[in-house]
């Protein structure tokens, strides 16, 4: 990476004029700062008259972190081209198209997505996006079934382990998501008015229990290539497309991770509507959209992933029966377990989300919180013996 | 690799001859071929005047099989370095020594073992060791534990599992214990007079399913560097002293793969005794020798394993309480597991093993045959419900 440096806005307008077949020759391109500067640069490039546009994502060499500066692998570009790669082959509807890749700049120039909104954003504006659940279940299917041993040439698989080991990026998520939350570590973020929950938490051992089996697989189980940050700004949508960005969080690990970071999302989202509604019935009704949405999004993706496997299983001894339904039902606890510790962990952790942040009253703010975390340590306390995603809909209607 | 060959006797010679502080200047040194020539050459180099001596191993680029030449990565000899010099800091006294280490001829110079015994000779010979399963017990827990995410700084670890990364020695076990052994595969060589016990065990899908299931934990579940070949041919014994050799199949999997190969190994011998001694109580005394060397090397292992835990655990989630008993009770199960398909594969998979196919009696080795059969398959089955070591010793009692 020697020849790496961070591009001026010059530069990037050069190099994105210099990608072949994308804008007409001496196109004005106007360029837009798009980054959060955390992490990466990004900017958004365009050519009004072709109307034609890309993204260029230049990774940082550092995290801006707790006020500090930790450097951070460039090689995580690396990471997010193969992920990009891998998931364009096999679900090329969800995943942004790639113009180029320039590994000594840690550069990726990738289709502009300025059109979707970012899932978030349609949560917190109540939006219903009733293809989201298709979309994104048949997106887990395929990405997570196809890169398993389930599908793949278990000695191809071992390789690719190989080149998305990602300690780095790992390392984030298992300090911020899977060891802080449950630790009284400056690392957490805590409102006063919930520190009597959260004191709570650090104390229950029988919680405690739960999330270290987690994180032993988050640790240990090479099961799929994930996404590994798969919440829901990292989810473009408009409503006939569903677009999955962001790939450098991407390694070999539970697939429950994946989609329990998710689906923790969306019930965090349900854990605030007490901030974005006045009227109750409106409330209730996103409410049951929401969960509606959960139940769908599981169905899309326990379908989907049963019907590959009964059409590509690697071998015979996949085939044997009664061991789809055991790997099943171990994923729905996984998704289950883990969407509860990302429940907890962005109320009061390090990073926390909008939906519940940003309630402006306090006592609203006070009761999306607590909603959050009741649901989300019934969740934890559940994923060992759930067995029907119909648990998370009775956990979530019991506390709201 | 460019620059591999061969070596001659007389290059091999030289080179041991140049390592420094061995052998005196100008030793006349003796060499002996006593490699098996499938996988290595394997050279024993000795000075009779000063008593000193060495292990030059080879690695070939093939790997005859089925009578075929299969090409093998030579990068196998970098991982057998590495898992020793790993192994002989956590575990100097069972670890052979490496005088040198040659990358370039995939060739390393390591401590003469001459003075010890291959185990599996010992045990058909039955000598009793009291030392094994103390000084095996705990190269188990020590070896698996300062590996492990249990010890390890977690970051260090995804690094090590991505050097250990072994897809071609993986195949091997993968194909010829894990997958053949369970299908009408060519893989197998069954003797006709057990035939009908062996297509019993094609058509249980009982059994198959819990056979699917180790093998997702042998395919997915990065728990520790393991040796990967622990039988009894790779351990090397005298009265005072026992040495674990041959780390080419080293790589990052579950930890009962390893304890199971071992003890499923011991049980081939248990199972074997028919053959060995016309002498009925003679046979009984041995046999009950064997069992107790399961129940000691368990129990040492499981102790030390423990202490090891309370002493060095590597954060506060690992000394939770209630995870270091789920986590034994895991690994018991999986050894369980293990060893009952370790026991079928070598009666009738592609590999066998002396203890059983050297009986000449065919009466007698066909009821060795079935024993370890039986044996091996209430191992398999009782793998997820196991609670306690005394299980497997019932088990073997019942059938023998």
């Amino acid at each position: 990476m020697t020849n790496y440096h961070t591009l001026t806005q010059a530069e990037a307008v050069e190099y994105a004029q210099g990608i072949e077949d994308l804008f007409p020759d001496g196109a004005q391109l106007k360029l837009r700062d798009i980054g959060d500067g955390n992490l990466n640069h990004v900017f958004h490039i365009s050519d009004q008259a072709s109307g034609r546009s890309l993204i260029l994502k230049q990774a940082l060499p550092y995290f801006k972190m707790v006020g500090e500066s930790v450097p951070l692998t460039l090689d995580r570009v690396r990471i997010e081209y193969e992920a990009l790669r891998i998931n364009g082959e096999i679900c090329p509807d969800q995943t942004p198209k790639v113009y180029a890749y320039e590994p000594d700049l840690a550069l990726i120039a990738m289709e502009d997505l300025s059109d979707h909104t970012v899932m978030r954003r349609r949560l917190m504006e109540k939006v219903r996006d009733p293809l989201f659940a298709e979309h994104i279940g048949s997106f887990l299917a395929r990405t997570l079934f196809f890169t398993s041993d389930l599908a793949m040439d278990q000695q191809e698989k071992k390789l690719r382990v190989k080149s998305f080991i990602n300690p780095e990026l790992c390392n984030i998520t298992e300090d911020l998501i899977l060891y802080a939350p449950f630790t009284k570590s400056r690392m957490n973020i805590v409102e006063p008015h919930i520190r009597d929950s959260v004191e709570r938490i650090w104390e229950d051992k029988e919680l405690h229990l739960e999330v270290t089996l987690l994180r032993e697989k988050f640790l240990t189980k090479a099961e799929a290539l994930l996404h590994g940050d798969l919440h829901t700004d990292n989810i473009f949508i408009k409503p006939d497309s569903t677009k999955v960005i962001d790939r450098e969080f991407a390694f070999y690990g539970p697939i429950g991770f994946d989609i329990g970071t998710l689906i923790g999302n969306m019930l965090l989202n349900y854990s605030g509507q007490e901030g974005w509604s006045t009227d109750a019935k409106e409330r209730t009704n996103y409410r049951r959209y929401l969960l509606d949405s959960v139940y769908e999004l599981w169905t899309q993706f326990e379908s989907e992933f049963r019907e590959l496997w009964n059409g590509y299983a690697a071998d015979r001894l996949v085939k044997t029966p009664g061991y789809q339904n055991l790997y099943v039902t171990r994923l729905l606890q996984d998704t289950i377990g883990f969407a509860g510790v990302l429940m907890l962990c962005r109320v009061y952790g390090y990073i926390h989300v909008a939906d519940i942040d940003d309630i402006k009253d306090a006592a609203a703010r006070e009761r999306a919180q607590r909603n959050a975390l009741e649901i989300g340590v019934a969740l934890i306390k559940r994923n060992r013996s759930a067995h029907s995603i119909k648990e998370v809909l009775d956990i979530a209607l019991k506390v709201v």
